[in-house]
This record gives structure tokens, sequence and C-alpha cells, in this order.
């Protein structure tokens, strides 16, 4: 199933896309998206529901994250070998791993909003994944069935905050709003290998990033597997998973960031397609 | 007032300190200590409440964190002018910030799990608070408004998963039961001034930190205003404000870890004891 909420910030009701691609209500019959709709059984059993007897949401409703009450959203940095290479850092041994305050989270076309005197906020288009089950060091072998589903994630980036302020990522990729997820979660039963989806992202419609997820240096399954080593993931818990080549620190002879007025529009295949405006 | 939480992992209760010093049993009141509880006039009408006319929690039993339900665990690194020292590391033009998985949250008194394999499991002494009201982009001088209350903390650090596997210090820190806060929770009307708390940690008796909150780089209220510049601080949020020296990575001519058996004991005067075993 794509799974979405839909509706004002803050107020967002669940919601599901029917068979023909349309996005219908489910807030008659659950509340919301929270944590435990994300255990297997749950989303198994939304399986029974006839899609086609509920409300159309209507057509330009704004949509949310796909999942609410989130815990904790981890983020996976320079998970494909060109991005570390423009960002002249090694390919890293084990997967780099930093967090992203809840208030980033955001929906998948709602305005980024910069930060004031910002010279450096960036794009970075991800795959990201929402965690079913507790996952509690748990073997590669093992770690897909701890995922309820996968989103496309903007891992928006504020560069001076992040590299210039005194070490730690999660300062430059905090702000309000600098983590849209969405449109929507498929869940992982129609998503068996995640390693194989398109991303592109384009800012004013020229291509930025052009990368699929097969050229992840630690595929998601591993990387659920290694967090849970040295942590304890809960339902609900968003994961990005890194990004591609093509962000504006990368850009040369000199990067390039985002300006008000930029239009940033993400895409991954089944995962569907962002639309973020600078303002 | 001093709130604190009893009974078993997972199934703690809220309580208080009476007058005397005695636990007293608020569950029959109030569900939890969640966030909204956390609000200003939410603590003052507590007050309201004669604690002696509650059941006393009898003595031994288990505390858990003060607080429950809460949403971001985040740490401030580097915060004392001689542990950057002892580090080796520069002493820091802005707060060095970092978060801690939710699981690594435990009562004040729980064994602490050394991870398998860990030769640099580490202890760290801090002062946390938790907040009270929604902060984002505050004043220095309106900062402490955001503050609910004060505990004593120890943010246990692994130090080869936090400096040796690919950058990002959250790794060696958010291991489930590393981050120990309690025994309870101080009410900021009754700690006006955080900036002259004793903290003192020993390990099997021995004293290894002894320093004062006096001595903190940034202050509460700089780390409170500082971190809502770039995140939105939400009620119920922890934060630990980084440890004096005397860690067990500085002690020279060779570092000194913890060993399953040892006990480690904390104090900070008014917010009260810690006793950890490690197993």
């Amino acid at each position: 199933m794509k799974l979405l909420r839909h509706g004002p910030v803050g107020a967002e009701k669940p919601g599901a896309l029917d068979a023909a691609g349309q996005a219908r209500d489910l807030s008659l019959l659950i509340p919301d998206f929270t944590p435990e709709w994300m255990a297997p059984t749950k989303l198994e059993a939304l399986k029974a529901i006839d899609l086609t007897r509920l409300p159309l949401v209507p057509k330009g409703t704004r949509l949310g994250a796909p999942v609410a009450g989130v815990r904790q959203f981890v983020a996976i940095g320079l998970n494909y070998r060109k991005h570390a290479a423009e960002s002249g850092l090694e390919i890293p041994k084990e997967p780099v791993v930093f967090t992203k305050a809840l208030t980033s989270l955001a929906g998948p076309d709602d305005d980024i909003e910069m930060p004031a005197g910002s010279e450096a906020t960036d794009w970075e288009i991800e795959l990201g994944f929402v965690i079913g089950t507790q996952a509690r060091k748990v073997a590669v072998a093992d770690a897909l069935k701890h995922v309820a589903g996968y989103c496309l994630a903007n891992d928006v980036s504020e560069r001076d905050w992040q590299i210039k302020r005194n070490g730690q990522w999660g300062k430059g990729k905090s702000f309000d709003g600098f983590g849209p997820i969405g449109p929507w979660l498929v869940t992982a039963d129609e998503l068996p290998d995640p390693q194989g989806i398109p991303l592109e992202l384009a800012v004013n419609g020229e291509t930025k990033q052009r990368s699929n997820t097969a050229d992840m240096i630690f595929p998601v399954a591993e990387i659920v597997s290694y967090l849970s080593q040295f942590m304890t993931l809960l339902p609900g818990d968003v994961v990005i998973t890194g990004t591609p080549e093509g962000v504006g620190l990368g850009i040369k002879p000199l990067p390039q960031f985002l300006k008000r007025g930029d239009v940033m529009t993400l895409s991954a295949g089944p995962l569907g397609m962002q639309r973020q405006r600078v303002i």
C-alpha cells in the first residue's frame, strides 16, 4: 500500500492511494499512522479495507509526512562513493550516523524556509525508510523484516551550520522543515528490494542529482543491522540513507547553493515526487 | 518540587518528594510526567497537592527517569575547559551538539550493561535539564523560562564507538541504558541559578570527577538559546550539558575504563545521587 497523511500542518489525517492512484481518506476508520500502525500485522490488516468505498481526498490537499508520532529521525552520511569524493571525504568503512531534529520533519511539498542569513542551504535527495518493529542487535539477514516501508526524503542541509560551527552535523540538518518525507510510504511488501530505486533531483528544472539506490555503499539491510548494534530502533523511527553525488556543496569550481524563490523537484520511481519552494 | 517516577522499567508511576524528603505516590491523581506536565502552569498546579496525604513509595522501590515520553535527548560536548584539554581538543567557540538515542534513557540506579567486547566504556557526570515549553529562536535572557527543571545525568560513553567508528559521537552514546537521569527533577522555581551545582563522580569509591556547573563554558541559558537557533526544543526534551574533567579517557599516562562489577556513584547537591553497577 501507499500510505499518506493529508491536511493542514499539525492536523493531518491518514489516507492511502487506491488502485487508480487516487488518495482516499482513512480517518473514519483510523486515528492516525502512529508508530503502532507500522507493525506488520497492522499494515497487513489495512489491506482488508476497500479504499474505493472511502471518500476521495480533494485534489490539491496538502500532504504531510506519512508517519505520525516519530520518535527518532536518523540519517546516514556519505553513503554513495561519488558523493564522498565530491565532499572531499574518505569513503567510510562504517556508516556515518547523525540525527535530525523531529521538527525538521515536513510534508513533501512544504516550503523550505532558509535560515536567516544562510548562504549555504543545500539539497540532498535520499531514500528513507520507517521502522515497523523494534530492532536491537539484528543480523543483516533479518534486518528488512523490521522495515515497515520506504519513502522519498530531502535531507536539506545548511552547510555552514553543518561544517563550520564546531562539529557534529546535526546542527545544519535540524532546522524546522529541513526533512520533507513522502508523498507516501510504500509498504515493504510492495518493495521487497529497496536497492533499485532511481533518484533524481532538479533545482529550477535543471537536474542536479541522478542516481540509483543500487549505488549505496551500505544498503538498507546493513544500515538497520548496524544501527541496531548501538541503539534500539523503535517503531515509527525514520531513517534516511544518504545522498548521491550532485549536491550544491560539490559543484566545481564553486559550490552553488539555494536562493529564495528556487524550486526543488525530487522523484524516486514508485516512491513518488516532491516539490519544495525555497522561501 | 522534586518530581520522580517509581516502579519497574516501563511501568513507572509519577511521584514527588515531600518536605521530609520521602517519596510519595502521585499516580492516583496523575497518569505520568509526560511532556505536557512540564508546562509551567501544570508544574505550578502540582503545588496544590498535599503530598503528605498520598501514599509513601516503599523504600527500595526502583526509580526511573523522572520524565516520560521524551522525544529528543540532546547532549552538549566539551563544555568545561579542562575536559576539552584532557580530551586533547580545542575549547569550542560554540557548543558542540550531539544526540543520544531515546532508549539510552534510564533510571538513576539502573545497572549499566557494557556493550559486548567493549574495552572503552567511560563515565561522564553532567547537569541535565528538561524543556518545559517549546523553544524556537529564543534570546539568552528569555531562555531559562523554557526550562522545567534540572536533574543529574551520567552521559555514559563507549569511546571506541564514539571516536573510532567513522565520526559523529552519537554512536558511542546511544547504547540502551547509557543515559541515566534522576533520581528526580528539581523544578526550576527551586533552582533559579543552575550554575552553582557541585558535581562529583566516583568509581568504586574513588573520586574521578569533582567540579561545579559554575565552570561550564556555555551556561544553561546560552545552551537553550543556541540550540533553539537551529532546532525547535519541545516540552519534555532532555538536554545534558557536558562533563567536567576526570573522565577515564583523560587519565594519564593511559586511559582507564570501566570493568564489569565496577560501581559508579554520582552526586550533585540538590539534584541528588545516582549509583550504577556495571554489568
